[in-house]
């Protein structure tokens, strides 16, 4: 099988971004980094990953400008999507006529915002955005040194249309990277089958306060409530012309029980003062549902709860 | 027209109950108190009542005990349904064959938790119970001072059955205290209707952390949430055989909306670390709608947020 070969350019190198960058530069891939704060450590040190499987330290081009990095192959965005508001001095000097950009950000809208920022320059930018969800329990503990817990896979898509041979060459970046990959014919339909855990866990995590999946399952209200909300999320699925079969919501309902007392990312992020994640896990998904003319009651309310106590987080 | 004559006692002498009494017993009912730690301060300095109606003090019989208070005609009940607890040691010296029992108290349940500490004794006690719905603003500002700052009208209705020739007696003997006073044939109607507007501001005041009906209804979710809420609360309604126009929600959010940004006692206590009265309000209802087998989505939704954040409030 082909390599994918070429420039990879990580923006947003935190936990995720710095996790899989360093993992394929380990592979062998070139591998450059966008950073500020961590620059000069990992220009002195290098960037350092911890894992139960294996430490190692690479030491990569690493540029503190998107001017300075320049056009690459492929864009891999691993910002936050409530940083998404610096796409637009970021993104365009790293993307030339045939640049790749595959985002790794949660939930709904952050491909369209992406193609927003690029299009007046790249009228055919939409084809060329790629999207993924990862499976990833990682931190940056300091300055260039990560700590990757646990999982790691990625499910990709192209934004526009089926799988392509390109598709399958970024998803061997990922398995050559000894990260599993699952590449997948229809973004939208991973996307919404990741928010069908994420809509309930993530949004009763902060609105239901420092709620982890234990006392959601253990509290009979809120679990009906995490229920209908699975529910609510596969009826809006189908807004984007998703079909998420009816069982879907027992099999996450199991696979959260297996879990133990697990705290979202949207749970941690409230409970350490940072913005949250809320348009696109559960802002988008609710505008998309009421504009399909569908009743979400319950993700309607839970995005005015979780909308507010956010606000409030980051006075 | 007759006058209720007859041993009038207050239990849950606070903002409420010691503002209605003290006004009865201005006007000339035999008005008799228990008082635990305000006691000592009315006995010697008499319940004062700070008001733009009129300032007053009264000095009333004070009792310490329910045993030292003894039988009633018609005990007031002006507890908090959060010191229900309280109601197995405080009753049943206050209530002989004869002796009727009006609670103030909010929400579902309070007739019914008082007809199960009574009955073994008073088989035929759910027939002298008759219930209300206080619209006051007041607080206690120091022992036996109480501050009316607004409002005063009650509507009260037989537990059981439609009014008597007693419940307008006892409708009397608050406008006797210049206390509007509109007698029901319905207590579920009144009860309700109050619980149209009670649950979604109580229960967001709370739920959407700190927010006054203003905020509430200046957020685009929020509002809609509050007016599904409303919806949902009719249809509840319908398990009690309550019929509530469908337009009765159009008439409560515009009188919302001229109430300027008013916190409800649920967003106060809350804010004051006092336990929520969160069964009578949403429990109680949300229980009654889901046994009937109707979807109330936002209400049990709300509930679950409720009831964590209250015992979490508590620690």
């Amino acid at each position: 099988m082909d390599k994918f070969s070429g420039k990879i350019g990580v923006i947003g190198a935190g936990a995720l971004g710095a996790l899989y960058g360093a993992r394929m530069a380990r592979a062998g891939y070139d591998v450059h980094f966008l950073m500020r704060s961590d620059a000069d450590t990992v220009r002195r040190e290098g960037l350092s990953i911890r894992s139960a499987q294996g430490d190692f330290t690479i030491r990569p081009p690493v540029s503190t400008t998107p001017e300075e990095m320049g056009v690459c192959d492929l864009v891999l965005v691993g910002l936050k999507a409530t940083d998404n508001g610096a796409l637009p001095s970021i993104l365009p000097p790293l993307v030339g006529p045939n640049t790749l950009i595959l985002t790794l950000q949660n939930g709904l809208g952050n491909e369209d915002e992406i193609a927003r920022v690029l299009a007046p320059e790249h009228p055919d930018i939409r084809t060329r955005i790629l999207g993924g969800i990862a499976f990833l329990c990682s931190n940056r503990i300091a300055p260039g040194v990560i700590h990757h817990i646990e999982y790691g896979h990625v499910r990709i898509a192209e934004f526009t249309g089926p799988a392509q041979p390109r598709t399958h060459l970024i998803g061997k970046l990922f398995t050559d990277a000894e990260l599993g990959c699952v590449v997948s014919d229809s973004l939208m339909h991973i996307r919404w089958e990741k928010l069908v855990w994420n809509i309930p866990f993530n949004g009763l995590g902060v609105g239901a306060e420092d709620a982890d999946t234990r006392v959601v399952l253990d509290d009979p209200e809120l679990r009906a409530v995490a229920r209908g909300l699975m529910e609510e999320t596969i009826l809006a699925a189908t807004a984007d012309g998703v079909t998420i079969t009816p069982d879907f919501p027992d099999t996450m309902m199991s696979y959260s029980e297996g879990m133990g007392p697990y705290k979202s990312s949207m749970q941690l992020d409230y409970a350490n003062g940072r913005p949250l994640e809320v348009e696109p896990i559960l802002g988008e998904p609710c505008r998309r549902a009421l504009a399909a003319g569908l009743a979400v009651p319950r993700l309607q309310m839970l995005y005015g709860i979780v909308r507010r106590r956010d606000r409030l987080n980051r006075r």
